[in-house]
């Protein structure tokens, strides 16, 4: 599985105030921590500071990359705050992200086109987020075409089905898990990520829905995800999961995360 | 989700013992606590008592019936204690189990040809447990076409893939799953079924690898559980995985457990 740690995020108070404050042992500290959690991404975003993103950005992957030995997901629609970001990023980045929406497209693919970068590819159009299985694929299957046409690598391409609440419309979650064996299943080494919280919106225990909605992914194929690795009740249960799914040699990663206590069940 | 209580088994040794010692009230409360839990059958099991099981297993049947409202699951292999077991039996029955193993069948067809009882079809044959999902089809493919010869019918089988150890390969798992959604897919109205507890068999924290098995067998399609009701936290993750795959019309046995104080996570 590979984790996205998604906790330098702008809309979050603390992050805000660390960024304003330019508290970079603040930001560093949570980089590391993720780090030290599993994540093999940090995502950073610092879109809260419409004025001053692309400064706040470009500092955030800076201040990071000091601290971790891992790419960075940068978080922003924004081509200058993305550029500047790029710039000075070491490695291999991700792009978080594009969708099949007018505008985004227009602004997003000049800047990736061509480029040795991974990015996140929201399944949503300026129709809004599809509803059915059969509507998420067809845009997936546009956007995917629209990246390759523009020289991206179909092994760097992050697809995310996006799920909608189950307490809307109780389809909402096995559609986006149809959407993710389909994905995977259609496009042999693409990826699917998603951020999956949303399902449980509007419900009781949604931590525990979401835990349960984790290990539904990655038996339907979902090898990504953005979420908090410190999360050790959700970490052990991607452990299990992966385990179960036959991602983990000999259970290896799984035995030495119960031997080492990191187990929270 | 079709639960199947499992805990009324002879091969558990105070089970055995009530048995035995014609303690009726144990064997009624533990009938009891299951159907309040959540049950729809009552396994019955009486298989370890080789010389006098059709005594004891039509016994079982007839105690469990005197104090729920709910068919048994009954567990053998062995015709006159199966014929003896269904003669008192009210209602619908369901028979665990037949394989394609040939000495089960031989005895076990005659039993249940043409009769309106539900059968637990087990995915082996005299070649042993298979080991990979194209196996299982075949077998499935088999031993359903035997069954509707024999005139059951196809809403009444419940097919259990028969899940191994993770530990011993890793990719059990991920064959087992797979072969649910085939078996869903190729025969619509079949049901599949299984007692999951072996995929954790030979690792650390096995309630907690079965849990998360569960959730994802329930995302690939399974819609029966030979299982022990009491296991509150087990029971947690087969509601949250029903409201998760859209088998819960507004979430309401998810909520309705939650405000009853029943989920625990």
């Amino acid at each position: 599985m590979i984790i996205i740690g998604e906790l330098i995020n702008s809309t979050r108070k603390a992050i805000a105030a660390a960024i304003e404050a330019g508290d970079k042992a603040a930001i560093q500290k949570i980089a590391k921590d993720q780090a030290e959690a599993g994540a093999h991404y940090i995502d950073v975003n610092a879109g809260a500071f419409k004025d001053r993103e692309d400064e706040y950005l470009t500092w955030l992957v800076k201040i990071v990359q000091e601290v971790v030995d891992l790419p960075c997901c940068i978080d922003s629609p924004n081509p200058p705050a993305l550029e500047a970001a790029l710039k000075i990023h070491k490695g291999i980045p991700m792009i978080n992200s594009i969708s099949l929406e007018k505008e985004r497209q227009d602004k997003l693919l000049p800047v990736l086109a061509g480029k040795d970068l991974k990015v996140v590819a929201l399944c949503t159009s300026d129709a809004g987020i599809p509803r059915t299985t059969a509507d998420r694929l067809k845009i997936a299957d546009e956007l995917i075409k629209l990246l390759l046409d523009h020289q991206l690598k179909l092994e760097n391409v992050y697809v995310d089905p996006l799920v909608q609440p189950v307490a809307t419309d109780k389809a909402f979650g096995i559609e986006f898990l149809e959407s993710v064996t389909q994905i995977m299943t259609r496009f042999p080494g693409i990826h699917t990520v998603c951020g999956l919280s949303n399902v449980s919106f509007g419900l009781p225990q949604r931590k525990f829905l979401n835990r349960t909605f984790m290990a539904m992914a990655i038996a339907k194929g979902l090898d990504a995800a953005i979420m908090d690795p410190l999360d050790r009740q959700m970490m052990s249960v991607v452990l299990a999961a992966e385990a179960l799914a036959g991602r983990d040699n000999f259970c290896m990663n799984y035995i030495n995360a119960y031997r080492g206590g990191k187990l929270e069940i």
